[in-house]
C-alpha cells in the first residue's frame, strides 16, 4: 500500500517552502507554455461555448476585440464556434486568472517563479474592481484601459519588478496576514505594500513623470492590484505539491462559472467536476441574487494554498465586502483546520496567537467530516457586457470530492 | 453645580469630530505660534536642565548642532545652561513631538489643519527607528539625515501634500485601525497607506526622478513615517475638546522622560505630573531593562485621543514588538472601556464586532475603578548619544488622576 501520510507531508512541505517571485512582465505569447496564436486561455475546468457562462463568453469576445480579431459579439462568436479560435483552462498551461480568467496571446503577465523548486506560473494585470473584462464586460472603455494596461502600465511594472530584482510575494502575503488581509478578496495592505515597494524603481524606469505618477497612482488605487501575482504565487506552491505519487492534497480549485472542478496531488491531471455554487454575497447598490453568475475564477488557487477563505481569521473587516460577522472569519478558518493536512509555516494569524493557517486540503477529510472547503469571492453578473455585482462566501459541490476519493481508491488498490 | 456629564459629552463629540488634515510642510519659526530663534521645544511637561533625561538633553544638543549654534557637548550644554536658549513644552505651542520631541527653530513641521473646528497642530518629520535625534543621538551621521529631510525630502513631501490638497488622517488612521494598526507605535498599514496616496504627488513635484524615488523609499521603509503626523492630528482632536468648562476627560498626556503630566479639559492648562514610568519592554540585541530611559514623549497623544495602547485590540500583531500575547491586547482595550467616555465613531475595531475605540479619558472613571490608562511606547537609551533600545507598555502615575481630582473639585465647589 502507498503511504498515504508520508505522500501528504511531502506534498505540503513542498507547498509551504515554495517561495514565489514576481519576476516581471512579459507578452503570454512569449513566456506562457502551450501559448499559440488563436488560443485563449480561461478560468476553471474545461467548458464548452454552449454551456459556457455569460460573464465568461463576454470576457472571451472582449479578449479577440482586444486582439484585432473580431469588431462584433457575431464576429468573435463566429471565431469561437467555428473553431477557428480555441479555449483552453489556464491551468493546462501554468496559468492562473481571476473571475472569468480569459487571456489572450498579445495580453501582459506576470511571470511568478518559484524560488525554491524552479517552477513557474503566470497571470493577467488587473484592472481593478466593477466593469472589467474579468467580469465579462467588453465596453469601449473596458478596451481602452486594457490597450493602457498593455501599452503603458504593464511594461513599466515589468521594468520595475527587474530593476528591483523581482518581489518575494510569500514575504509580501505573510506581512499582509499581520495587516488584516486574507490574501483573495481582501488584499488592500498587500497592494498598499507592494506598491510601496515597487513605486521607486516604478520612478526611476519611467519614460516621464507623468507616466510614473499615473502608473503608481492607477496601481495604489486598486486594493485587487495584487490578486494576479498572488494566484501565480500559490499556483507556485500548489504546482510545486502537485502529481506525488499517494496524496489525497487538493492542488487546484477552480471555476469557470458553470462547473467547480479540483485535481488531487495523487491523482495527476485529473479534474472532478460539479456545479459551481451560488455565492452568499453582499450586492453593490441596484444589484441583487437574481443577476448573480453562480461561482467562478481561478481565485480559489489561494484557499488550495492555504490563504483566502482559509485565512479569513486574519482578516476580520473583511465581512464588510463579503457579508457576516467578524466571528464567522474567524469560525471559517478554525473549521478549515478540520480538513487540512498542515498549519502553514509562513503564513500566520496574529488573532490565533500566530497559528499557521490551514494548509492542503484533505480529500479524505472533506468526506469524513462533511465539511467542505470555504471559498470567499466577487460575483459577476450573469449576463455578458456587465461587470462585478458583488462579493460574499460560497463551497464546492460535495459530489467532486467524493468522486475523487472513489477515484483515489481505484487507483491506488483500496477498497 | 456644573454638569459634568453635558461637559464631556461636548468634550468627546468635540474630540471626534474633529476632522485632522495634514496639508503642508513650513519652517517651524514661521508657523509655530510662539517659536523664536534660541528657544527649543521637547516633549512632555516643562523640565530643567538638571532634572532632564539623558536622550533629551542629547536631543537638545544635536538640536543645536543641526542649527549650527554649537560644536561640540559643552558648547551646547553652556547655552543651555546660562538661558541663552532656552527650553519650552511642545504642548505649549501648539506642538507635538515623539520620545525627546526636541523642535528647534529651523526644523520644518507638518501643518496639521482641524478643518471641522479651524485649529492647528505641529510636528516635526520622523527619521526612522535606531539612532535617531528623538531617541537622543546626536552623531554626524545623524545630523546628516536630519539636514537631507530638511533641505530635500521635507521640502518636497510639502510640495506634494499641497498639489493633493492636503491628506485626511482621520479617514486614513481609520482605515489603519482595519489593517492591524493600533495608531502609535504600530503604523504600518498607515505608513504604507500614506506613502501610496502621497506617491503620484511626489513625483509630479520632484525636481527630478532619483529625488522623487529617494524620497518615496524612505517614506515608504519607514513603519513609522505617518507617527508625527498623527500626533499632530490627535492634539488637534484633543485641542478641540480642550478648556470646555466642567469637564472632567484628558486631554493631554505627555511624558519629558522624568516626568508624566496630564491636563484636563475643565482645569485648563495646569500640569499634573508625576514620575515617568518604567516600560515593560522588549528589548532590542544587546539591551536590557538597565538600559532604559524612563517613559518619553508626547506621543500618548494619541491614547489621548483614543487610539494607541487604547486600541491595541485593532492591532495583535503589535505584541511581537511590544511584548505579550495577542490577548493581552484585546484585554487593554477591553480595560480601556471602563475608564472612558465614549466609543470612538469613526475609529472603528473589526474584532471586537466595530466597536469604536474607547476615547476620553474621565479622571473619575480612573480613580473609582482604579484603572490606568495604558500606554504603548518606544524605549530609548538613558544615555545621550545611544538611540533606541526597545519598545514596550506602560502606564501613568497614580497620583497625578488623583491630583487632579481633587483640584477639580477644588476649582468646582465639589466636597
Amino acid at each position: 500500500m502507498v503511504d498515504i501520510e508520508k505522500a501528504n507531508a511531502t506534498v505540503v512541505e513542498r507547498m509551504m517552502e515554495a517561495r514565489p517571485v514576481v519576476t516581471g512582465v512579459a507578452k503570454a505569447l512569449d513566456v506562457i507554455p502551450g501559448m499559440r496564436e488563436n488560443l485563449l486561455l480561461h478560468a476553471g475546468p474545461p467548458v464548452t461555448w454552449e454551456r459556457m457562462a455569460g460573464p465568461m463568453k463576454g470576457a472571451m469576445v472582449g479578449a479577440l476585440m482586444f486582439e484585432g480579431k473580431a469588431k462584433s459579439w457575431e464576429e468573435a462568436e463566429g471565431l469561437l464556434t467555428s473553431g477557428k479560435v480555441t479555449f483552453e483552462p489556464c491551468h493546462h498551461h501554468s496559468c492562473t486568472g481571476p473571475m472569468a480568467g480569459v487571456i489572450s496571446p498579445s495580453m501582459l503577465v506576470y511571470i511568478v517563479e518559484n524560488k525554491t523548486h524552479g517552477n513557474k506560473a503566470y497571470s493577467n494585470l488587473n484592472e481593478g474592481r466593477g466593469k472589467v473584462l474579468r467580469m465579462g464586460a467588453y465596453s469601449p472603455d473596458v478596451l481602452e484601459c486594457l490597450h493602457w494596461i498593455n501599452e503603458v502600465y504593464g511594461p513599466l511594472v515589468g521594468k520595475a519588478l527587474e530593476l528591483m530584482g523581482g518581489l518575494d510575494l510569500r514575504v509580501l502575503l505573510g506581512k499582509a496576514l499581520h495587516m488584516g488581509d486574507d490574501g483573495h478578496n481582501r488584499l488592500d495592505a498587500a497592494s498598499l505594500f507592494y506598491t510601496t515597494l515597487l513605486a521607486p524603481s516604478v520612478v526611476r524606469a519611467a519614460p516621464n513623470a507623468e507616466t510614473a505618477a499615473e502608473t503608481i497612482r492607477f496601481m495604489g488605487d486598486n486594493a485587487l492590484t495584487t490578486l494576479n501575482q498572488t494566484m501565480a504565487g500559490c499556483k507556485t506552491m500548489t504546482d510545486a505539491g502537485h502529481n506525488v505519487e499517494g496524496s489525497t492534497i487538493v492542488t487546484v480549485m477552480a471555476r469557470n462559472g458553470t462547473d467547480f472542478g479540483i485535481r488531487v496531488s495523487g491523482l495527476g491531471d485529473q479534474w472532478f467536476t460539479g456545479p459551481a455554487g451560488h455565492v452568499k454575497a453582499l450586492y453593490f447598490p441596484g444589484f441583487s441574487e437574481k443577476d448573480a453568475n453562480p461561482d467562478i475564477g481561478d481565485s480559489t488557487i489561494t484557499e488550495t494554498a492555504g490563504i483566502g477563505g482559509f485565512a479569513m481569521a486574519a482578516a476580520p473587516a473583511i465581512v464588510t465586502f463579503i457579508s457576516g460577522k467578524p466571528q464567522d472569519a474567524i469560525d471559517t478558518t478554525l473549521d478549515m483546520y478540520e480538513i487540512t493536512y498542515a498549519e502553514h509555516k509562513y503564513f500566520t494569524i496574529p488573532a490565533l496567537d500566530f497559528r499557521g493557517t490551514p494548509t492542503g486540503i484533505d480529500i479524505r477529510k472533506v468526506i469524513e467530516k462533511g465539511i467542505l472547503p470555504r471559498v470567499n469571492t466577487g460575483v459577476a453578473h450573469k449576463d455578458p457586457g456587465v461587470g462585478q455585482v458583488g462579493a460574499g462566501v460560497v463551497t464546492p459541490p460535495a459530489n467532486i470530492f467524493e468522486e475523487a476519493l472513489i477515484a483515489f481508491a481505484q487507483r491506488y488498490g483500496y477498497e
